[in-house]
């Protein structure tokens, strides 16, 4: 037998990427991914659980920016054949193993199929400030039909969904485009190369930055950009630039204007007649249901990972203003997105099946919500029983048993009760509404000590001396009105 | 640059050992899950969500059963620094992991820190029917109080998660012991080797099968097994015996009789009079709470990984019967599990830190409600409104936001739309209560066709004449009548 070499205490630590939450922040999305589930299933999709790890071969290499086999995920091989054993992999998202779960249950599953998955997912990149190698995603995808019903659908399903977490009609919007506009924009120039097609795409993605003059400028012979280098252009003619400048300019006061302005860009272009004719429908459908462009808009403007999509894409934004870390406003930004895809399942099958999904990204909404004050950091911590006797356990825990069974968060200080100072500084710490005192004499009296902690705290930061007088921090009850005081109690800190 | 070779279509498969779930089996346990929270959080116990992935070293090597290192986790070792990169790996279950948090945050934790966890689990076991190596924990534990007061806490909410989620009280049974207990046992029988301590302890745990008899033979000479092979016995003398055979039999009609039954069998032992003075706090502090025997109860017989507790140890059970595959009678079985345990956090610190925590099996727990009826295995669908007129999918859109709006699940079929048959067919696969068609002719004179398919299946399956007289599966009803319509036939639906 080898010597058992003693081994240094283990860092207490995450891997690097990764990280822990805690209460609130654990509750609070699950909370957010409840009524979003609760939306996702009112509009008829199914939940749907796949396992957290796949095969390396099931999974594929969708992964954005990533050249290298297997990079960008956490894969192992299994180790029972030696080195025939499979290639496993952490899910790096939630419709590569969508893809998988068609294919193996097609025949089970109904046509279409509406499924909506949540949980996380794990990505093999370099950590950084921020940036982490596990989140939460939240989808929802209709497979098996082309109808651009389902596209409309999952629009104003993501309209709902971000109402119902808390974000008002007025403070988001939906934008949605389609990626045969663009197709048709390229056929209209008259741009067939591939490597062209590409340049002009990331050229496409810089109009926010440069603007229209910038625009042309980069499809033409190039541009000084601002920090005064000079970037090359695509080298197309001023005519062939107009189609793109049409399509980039092309939102109007009214989806029909916009409509009128597309069909112009895509000239002749059958892919884009497609892809105008779409979005008209799309547009009325979403009419028909209620949804405006107060709260979905057709918009050319949206390329969110075109090179994924084969036809609409959307992205949902959040429209205030929120203060970034210089202290300038910026908008807040995307939330979600997501779009029409038709190769997903084929790489299984050989068969095309079309399907389109979106994706909620509940971090973002939920930085979002905290920004704005509309939820909490912290949680309602519990009533607090303190010990002031420790033979008298039983009675503390008979005054929580009650205080639960009203449906109140409660418990018995479980520390080392002999210093009362660290008692309340525990009920602080756990940021407890109100601590409950027993000792030898209130007992005899058939007494009790509730603090209000909370009012506590407001006293000792900025109260006068008359409300003080007026509303005590600290009140001498019966016994028996414990349960009724403390939820009067409650219900005045509200 | 290399060629790229053709590759094959890749396996539409689950890795083997791993499953997805759908649909109401997902739901379910998002319920449970649910529920159980909200009793946790009522205790005082905070939520935690820790990372999936844990280094290696930080895990340990706690997994039962197991020996050679790394065996039992999946595990991956960080390419990032060649082969210096850290072993990553996915938990094994949730109080490694606990240990680790508790460790890195403890001077911002208050102490004693309450947490609960769920989530899944990952075990790199051989695979096998009906055993999986993902699956969902669901734990809560106290860290950083020796009091058993915490014990008898965990134990009571142990029964409260149990009534919460649909185990109605006599149900179920949490049997409390003390590995303490045991300890005294070992001691009053004058056994201080560790090697003949193990077999002693295997022997105890074979009680349930051999009796008493079968025990004395064991602990002495050894016994004849049922198939004629013969176990050597431990080698004690029959009076070194006699303090297992009274601690085995010690439960009493009372619980002052089990434990003055217990006091007996432990002799001198001063780790066995600790550990019977724990139970009976344990005992009173229940009693002081309400929780009586019928729910809680001193047993000596639990013996659940003693090895890994090291003070009061606690199990739930579900008492009703159920049919094996056999059709024979037996008991459901431990559905939770957990007890004290004081050396996981020394690993990172050198501090022994006290923890007692639970642990609920809710797979067990969604079995055994599925076997009882109590809830169902299919999710109730969404009312399907059919596609008669591809051209006015918009009317079709406008119903589903209508009855989606008053909260009503509800679709339009998005399927190809011609063959009527497919898509009642549809509506059957996706367990819908009702189908919306309207045709042209009802369109004009403004009304629409609502088919009860539950009613309808009622009917097709065994109902008399008479009853489908009186109710008929399908109604005509104003176009604007279609939601306070299906409203009244879900409510009809029950």
């Amino acid at each position: 037998m080898a010597k058992v070499k003693k081994t240094p205490r283990p860092k207490a630590e995450t891997p690097k990427g990764f990280r822990d939450y805690f209460g609130a922040q654990v509750t609070e999305r699950t909370e957010m991914l409840t009524r979003i589930a609760g939306v996702y299933h009112r509009y008829g999709f199914d939940a749907l659980e796949s396992s957290a790890v796949e095969t390396v071969e099931a999974l594929g290499k969708f992964l954005p920016d990533v050249d290298r086999p297997n990079e960008g995920v956490f894969a192992w091989q299994e180790a029972d054949e030696g080195d025939k054993g499979d290639w496993l992999a952490l899910r790096y998202d939630l419709t590569a193993p969508l893809a998988r779960v068609y294919a193996q249950h097609r025949n089970d599953l109904p046509t279409p199929f509406r499924r909506y998955a949540m949980g996380p997912v794990w990505r093999n990149e370099k950590p950084g400030p921020g940036r982490f190698r596990q989140f939460y995603q939240c989808d929802a995808d209709t497979v098996g039909t082309a109808s651009v019903a389902a596209d409309a659908e999952i629009c104003a399903m993501l309209a709902d969904c971000l109402e119902e977490v808390g974000i008002p009609r007025g403070d988001y919007i939906v934008r949605v485009n389609n990626r045969k506009v663009l197709n048709g924009v390229l056929e209209a120039m008259g741009v067939s190369d591939a490597g062209q097609q590409a340049d002009v795409l990331r050229t496409i993605d810089k109009f926010d930055k440069v603007g229209e003059a910038g625009v042309r400028e980069l499809l033409g012979k190039g541009r000084l950009d601002a920090s005064g280098a000079y970037i090359d252009g695509v080298g197309l003619d001023a005519a062939q630039a107009e189609p793109v400048i049409a399509f980039l300019t092309s939102k109007g006061a009214t989806v029909a204007e916009t409509l009128a302005n597309l069909r112009a860009a895509i000239g002749d272009s059958p892919v884009g007649a497609d892809g105008v004719s779409e979005l008209e429908q799309i547009a009325d459908l979403l009419a028909a249901g209620g949804y405006g462009p107060d709260r979905i808009e057709i918009d050319p403007s949206v390329v969110r990972g075109l090179g994924y999509y084969t036809g609409p894409v959307f992205e949902a934004e959040l429209t205030f203003e929120i203060l970034d870390e210089k202290g300038r406003k910026r908008q807040f930004g995307a939330v979600a997105g997501g779009g029409r895809y038709d190769d997903l399942v084929a790489r299984f099958t050989g068969q095309q099946v079309p399907a389109v999904g979106v994706s909620i990204g509940v971090d973002r909404l939920l930085a979002a919500l905290r920004e704005k004050g509309r939820i909490g950091t912290q949680d309602q911590g519990p009533v607090v029983v303190t010990v002031m006797d420790r033979d008298r356990m039983a009675d503390y825990q008979a005054m929580v048993a009650e205080l639960r069974a009203a449906g109140i968060r409660a418990e018995v200080y479980l520390g080392n009760p002999k210093n009362f100072g660290n008692q309340l500084k525990y009920a602080d710490k756990r940021n407890s509404p109100a601590a409950v005192i027993e000792g030898g004499e209130e007992k005899a009296r058939g007494v009790v000590q509730v603090k209000d902690l909370i009012l506590g705290k407001i006293i000792a930061e900025n109260a006068t001396l008359e409300e003080w007088k007026e509303r005590p921090s600290q009140a001498e009850i019966p016994r028996d009105q414990l349960v009724p005081h403390i939820q009067k109690l409650l219900k005045g800190q509200g």
